[in-house]
């Protein structure tokens, strides 16, 4: 039977694709205010699974949750020479307040670097203090003229972790723990994305920033997302805050800093790593929704026996919905949790009871086959852990195959209309870095010969990945 | 020995107290624009274990989490007479943003109520779609003239809750279904508050509100400080941004609603209502750290034991922190655990060791005695059920012996000096209420005879409590 596709299909238009499945899973809608986003239920249940994932990470590597506020002196902005510059033209300011204007504007935070090294310079006195590992789950303003829902939006929600070290050293390792250890480790195990670690070319850092880390992921259109960065500030806000600490020899010295984040822009690589044309596939170690039990129809014992496999599902730590509201018609509700992209729906109809079984249907490799009722508890924990090596192992082939050796910025431009293009940066250089940013194609990073993360630009053997990105 | 107290004590002046325990205990600071704050990681701990306990609570009422825009349209906060009346004063608006002047003034949320219908009038469609039950946890902002950390500042976190229903008696039972096993039920059994719940009067209302219902609380120094409150909204935003439903007759209704909020003031209350001379004490059941085991001195065995008893009180389910920095003197280490409330400390030095025992000191009651090391996993839980249940009592005990019964309006101006008066509503009524307020003192709420929330301001025997109040 051919049917009206619910959404627009991927290869006929991908950006419209994303907007339809956003709006038809019900994951976001736009905000009044230009660039603002409502993260409805069903969205916001993703990030907070993720949230709680990452947060435990982000715990288990030694760092505390603080809270620093939203508004911000706009005199501290300027502090720092290079973080104002990269900020300024993004800015959201408050000019009136309790029915008059204010002396000196607030601005909105659009990340809290200078507001949070007022505050390390007053609690860090000594060596004793350091490290000081501190994140805050906060949402910042950063005014967009382009916005896309998650992607890019004027308020987005995030964590920002910011450490001060006694050394260079520390700062780097502990930057560079983070891109890998708390990022990496989420976004391949938890979100089955598969991620490429790199180092950020000097046009690409983040403004204050020596040196940025990154994650980029591959969509599947082709294009590269950034996933997350880890910076690190060396002593340039210390410098702008007199962020010091008296050593063990008793001088004063600056301290090291680092700064990393991650967003709500995790849910639209979600959606643009892991969707198809028929909406959205969750991997199952994040889903709030693991599976979902439907009644077919209205009947006494259908209703009694859904019921019964949602407990025992629940038992075995599922995490499980049972949808037995069966005034709607069961197809509108199948293709409602397939466009929301719940990993297994468990559907059971009077037939299905007969023989003691049910339908299973997987929503990530697709497919329906009839299961014993009395083996679903224990089967479908296997089934899960499959699916979720299975949504990492497609993207990790995708970019793959996508992914090109060039030795020419001509090749690399062409490369980058349907994939990534590898070239050595020693052919590509700053100049060539501009000539593709004329033809709105970046360098996304920059990885050692063995796929590591080098540790200066000029490392030999050093290549460049080069993309359209969102 | 007599030491210097290390906070103010608090019959010589409450609010230096306040004050100076909040910092000593490193629970916030002062941020840099007027009224906002910085919450420090041992401050954040607690709001971090309020949230997920009453996050619990709140879905185990049906109600999902989402996220609304920070920033709303000016225009929207008009749209409900009374809603922009009661919050225009204090709002802090955003005129320029990306470099630009706006042509529409942007307010910075002050609550949700506005926003959240805007989207509910699309998202409610027909009976169906109700009850709607949504949650957000966010920042909001509203300007504070006279701030003081936690309890009034410019900017703070919370749990705002909007839920939109078919019928008047449904929204009515949801509002006290929140006031009572949500919010009352929490503050009891998590946070050994005793709280009064009751009604709001007309004056005191939420602006928008048909009926608020409360929760007050009553302080260390005998004032009341309202802890979470409960509004019916009636059709009144329904009605100014059309929230409409199809119901089952099929006429279009307007839908009946609550909102509901608690804040990080729950963390100002913990203080002022458990707080004494020596500092902070963390009730047991939300305390993240609930027993530290300290090594008092240098010792390489005492050390190892420490680690080795906080390891096993971790796996008897206890939240435990080792403190083995011996570098900084065991007194301060103890006075500074001390202020910050943690509930047990064990003490271990080399004498203890040799006798197979530490000192367990008791926050809550006070005093020290030695404990046998081989019974600390089993007696420890029960001591803090112990003192959970020993702080829920002293808070009820302080009540009832600072509550009087009065008559007059002169006699309950008095009694507010001290503590809180009860006194008929039909004595008091709207007019005594102004001469009151002239004076500072306030009706908290309306109680029935029997302690109950009344459901009318003058169902008859209703007895309106009167305090002065942060």
């Amino acid at each position: 039977m051919a049917k009206a596709p619910v959404l627009t299909p991927q290869a006929d238009d991908f950006p419209r694709w994303y907007q339809d499945l956003i709006n038809k899973a019900e994951l976001a809608d736009n905000g009044p205010v230009r660039g603002t986003m409502v993260i409805r239920p069903y969205g916001y249940g993703l990030w907070e699974r993720m949230q709680q994932d990452m947060d435990a990470r982000i715990k288990a590597v030694g760092v505390q949750n603080a809270y620093f506020p939203l508004f911000i002196p706009q005199s501290y902005l300027t502090k720092e020479a290079e973080h104002v510059e990269g900020f300024a033209p993004e800015l959201a300011v408050v000019t009136h307040a309790g029915g008059k204007d204010l002396e000196e504007p607030i601005v909105v935070r659009p990340t809290s670097e200078t507001i949070i090294n007022e505050y390390f310079s007053k609690w860090v006195q000594s060596y004793r203090d350091l490290p000081l590992l501190i994140n805050q789950w906060a949402n910042v303003v950063r005014w967009e003229l382009r916005p896309r829902l998650f992607l890019r939006t004027t308020e987005f929600l995030w964590q920002e972790g910011h450490t001060a070290h006694a050394t260079q050293a520390d700062a780097q390792a502990f930057a560079s723990r983070i891109q890998r250890d708390v990022y990496a480790d989420f976004m391949e195990n938890v979100l089955a994305m598969d991620v490429v670690l790199g180092r950020k070319t000097v046009k690409e850092r983040f403004a204050g920033a020596i040196n940025t880390l990154t994650l980029e992921g591959m969509m599947g259109d082709g294009k590269a997302l950034q996933l997350g960065t880890s910076h690190e500030l060396g002593q340039n806000f210390a410098k702008a805050f007199q962020t010091q600490y008296l050593s063990k020899d008793g001088a004063q010295e600056h301290v090291w800093q680092t700064s990393w984040g991650s967003t709500t822009r995790m849910i639209g690589a979600l959606v643009m790593m892991h969707g198809d044309d028929n909406g959205l596939r969750v991997p199952p170690r994040l889903a709030h929704v693991q599976v979902v039990v439907l009644a077919i129809k209205d009947d006494e014992a259908v209703v009694a026996k859904v019921r019964e496999i949602g407990e025992k599902l629940t038992a075995a730590g599922l995490r499980v919905v049972v949808d037995d509201r069966t005034d709607t018609p069961f197809g509108r509700r199948a293709v409602d949790w397939e466009l929301k992209g719940v990993p297994l729906r468990v559907e059971v109809g009077p037939r299905d009871l007969e023989g003691g079984t049910a339908m299973l249907a997987r929503r990530i490799p697709g497919g329906k086959e009839p299961v014993a009722l009395d083996i679903l508890d224990t089967l479908l924990p296997k089934v899960l852990e499959e699916d979720q090596a299975r949504l990492l192992q497609e993207s990790r082939e995708r970019r793959l195959a996508r992914t090109v050796e060039v030795s020419t910025i001509e090749e690399a431009a062409e490369a980058a209309a349907t994939g990534w293009a590898r070239i050595p940066w020693a052919d590509l250089g700053p100049e060539g870095e501009a000539k593709l940013a004329e033809q709105g194609v970046s360098v996304r990073c920059l990885v050692a010969e063995d796929g590591s993360v080098p540790t200066a630009d000029d490392a030999p053997g050093t290549v460049a990945i080069v993309a359209r990105a969102y």
